[in-house]
């Protein structure tokens, strides 16, 4: 029986992760999303390094179909330092990666931070852990612990009265564990950031504002759109995680409009999205059945996850198949527009699905630390055995 | 959403399992089919040791749906000894499950072994390990280690020199592994079993032929089905594995015809069938589909599973959505069933089901021995999830 379903990725986090490529192919991959995570974020990715990570991934029978990501460096964000120089590098990337026959790459515009969430172990009723972000703990955070000036105007009188009761309950070690756990995730860091690291970050972006943000964006787009046309990679930027303002920094990917506003600043078919259906889901008013069908002809990649959305505002990421996602009606749409890329006689018709963070569960529970937050092996092959399954339910469902 | 799947299960071998039934749960299964293989074949099942494991369970948060088995005890295949006391005890445990809410019960008829491979770590090109079947080193064990009169009948030429080949290519060391992979499956077999013991246990069939089984089943059936009936028990009848003769035994649960001529023997509901498609898939002549569509009013409990049939007559496990079976049209007839029977306003309108062995990886693979071979976690979860993605994707295809 012929099945056209879309492209099973896993993300891969190179030689350190210490998931193997080999346990990504037993779970049913055939193909990784990875990145050079050892190039410090705004230098050029040589052609050598790229074939080096290539090979490695091939040498497990896999294939390398979506970087992920480029990482923009945080002067093009901001809007200063060299950026003739980091456009250039940039550029010089997606040339090599395209020499390399790699032509999808994700990359992201969130200003300072890329995701966060209030609690990495979150316990299921089932045991599992899963990834928890509750809008009282992040008040917590920005007003007792950052104390980020203007920080009370983001929540109502109710939140900050819970978000100071429960930083009162805890002790000197919780919170420092606490504080810990939603700096540890801030991207590139390398090293133990402090409070006041982060307060320079934020800094950079003061009076900056959402169009400010934007106008940095267009420029960042009309500097590497051409060279990406040029040499046929589809540029695919992920959404907002959570799809709201945190920390006070504009946002500018969290939404259906935002979207349309990001396209029409470089009106190219390489100028696209990586869906990401748990980061849109956090928002009540995002459709995102209706949003990959509009989006459709510009999605080059996908992570799908769905989160749970609970009335206090807060969300925790649910199974894979539960949860606020209608991922059946997600996947179908993403499987016509495959229908009309193939019916074009478009080479690249397949769309790279990966699942997105797992439940930690089973056998990763005790494992020691070392696993991002999320990438746990086992949750995620579930995850992704359970879209394989949809896929394949969805598709025969017009045979039987 | 509402959808109405099938309920999900896994199998339990009790509390000596090394796959906990906290484990269980995390693969997303909310029952199990578990059976007290504590107490000997042949003896009745107290309510107190019904309800002891009942207990164990619902404290893990799941349910136990299925029994899996009650088994008959060989005097019964054989048709010898003091049957009046076995159907009576059989009867028992019958009672005290209805007694217990446990209405689901697997048994067989396979005289002496309930499955047989050859290989029970054979490495697939992902590096997980499967089940695997390959006639012609049955016959060496059959020929050459058993030395069982008349094997040779069984096979081809060509066969029996192959056999004879590869029989020759072991050393002893290698032959005594190869006979133990074949007898330790043996079914409720807790010491080492001889070859002596086993040319004892099939010579208790000599003569019987599948019409003496046949005899000998419906004997029991006319003893056990009127009881099931009045306390409300489903009996489920587990097909062949693999679903033809071994050892010159007789076997009668192999095929359509099998089917019909076992339901015909009582005519009650409560005389059904276990429907695994692991076991039916490794004969081509075995249409499936067509098959759960047939006998759908009586399918109890079900087993999915896939099997690729080589050209050479060997077959392997394959992934659970791959392989010879079409696992969407048998998984899309039982959804009809299930429809046709909450239509009816039956309480029991759900099919309970079970992935069926798994293949042995990522965390399992090192794992000490204990692990019965097809019964590894990961692997197991890794098709239950498929299935579960896959009901979905049915069922959603008609709201899309």
């Amino acid at each position: 029986m012929e099945t056209h379903l879309m492209e099973e990725g896993f993300r891969w986090f190179g030689p350190g992760d210490p998931v193997p490529l080999s346990f990504i192919r037993q779970a049913g991959a055939s193909s990784v999303f990875t990145s050079l995570h050892q190039i410090p974020y705004g230098e050029a990715w040589s052609r050598e390094a790229i074939r080096e990570r290539k090979q490695m991934v091939e040498d497990a029978g896999l294939r390398w179909t979506a970087v992920e990501s480029v990482p923009v460096h945080e002067d093009i964000k901001t809007g200063r330092g060299d950026l003739k120089t980091l456009f250039e590098n940039y550029n010089n990337s997606l040339r090599n990666l395209a020499a390399e026959g790699i032509f999808a790459v994700i990359y992201n515009f969130m200003p300072v931070l890329d995701w966060v969430r209030t609690d990495m172990r979150w316990v299921l009723p089932d045991g599992s852990e899963s990834l928890h972000y509750d809008p009282v703990r992040f008040a917590a955070f920005e007003i007792h612990a950052l104390k980020r000036p203007g920080a009370e105007a983001d929540y109502s009188p109710e939140q900050l009265e819970q978000a100071a009761a429960w930083w009162a309950s805890l002790d000197d070690d919780a919170r420092d564990a606490f504080v810990r756990t939603i700096i540890d995730v801030f991207p590139g860091v390398k090293w133990a950031l402090s409070l006041d690291d982060i307060r320079a970050m934020l800094a950079k972006y003061d009076g900056m504002g959402a169009d400010g943000l934007r106008r940095n964006l267009a420029r960042f787009l009309q500097a590497v759109i051409p060279v990406a046309e040029e040499v046929g990679v589809r540029m695919a930027i992920h959404p907002d995680d959570p799809p709201f303002s945190v920390l006070g920094l504009p946002r500018i990917v969290s939404q259906a409009s935002d979207v349309e506003a990001i396209f029409q600043m470089v009106d190219s078919p390489a100028n696209g999205l990586c869906f990401c259906t748990g980061s849109f889901s956090a928002r009540a008013d995002n459709d995102l059945p209706e949003m990959v069908r509009k989006f459709a002809p510009r999605i080059h990649a996908t992570h799908l996850r769905s989160t749970q959305r609970l009335a206090d505002g807060s969300f925790y990421e649910a199974n894979h198949l539960e949860g606020s996602v209608d991922m059946p009606a997600v996947v179908r749409n993403l499987l016509d527009e495959q229908d009309r890329r193939r019916a074009d006689g478009r080479a690249d018709w397949q769309i790279p699905l990966r699942p997105d963070h797992g439940h930690t569960m089973m056998d990763d529970l005790p494992k020691p630390a070392g696993i991002t937050p999320g990438y746990s092996c086992i949750g995620r092959m579930r995850g992704l055995s359970e879209l394989r399954g949809l896929m394949l339910g969805l598709r025969a469902a017009g045979r039987l």
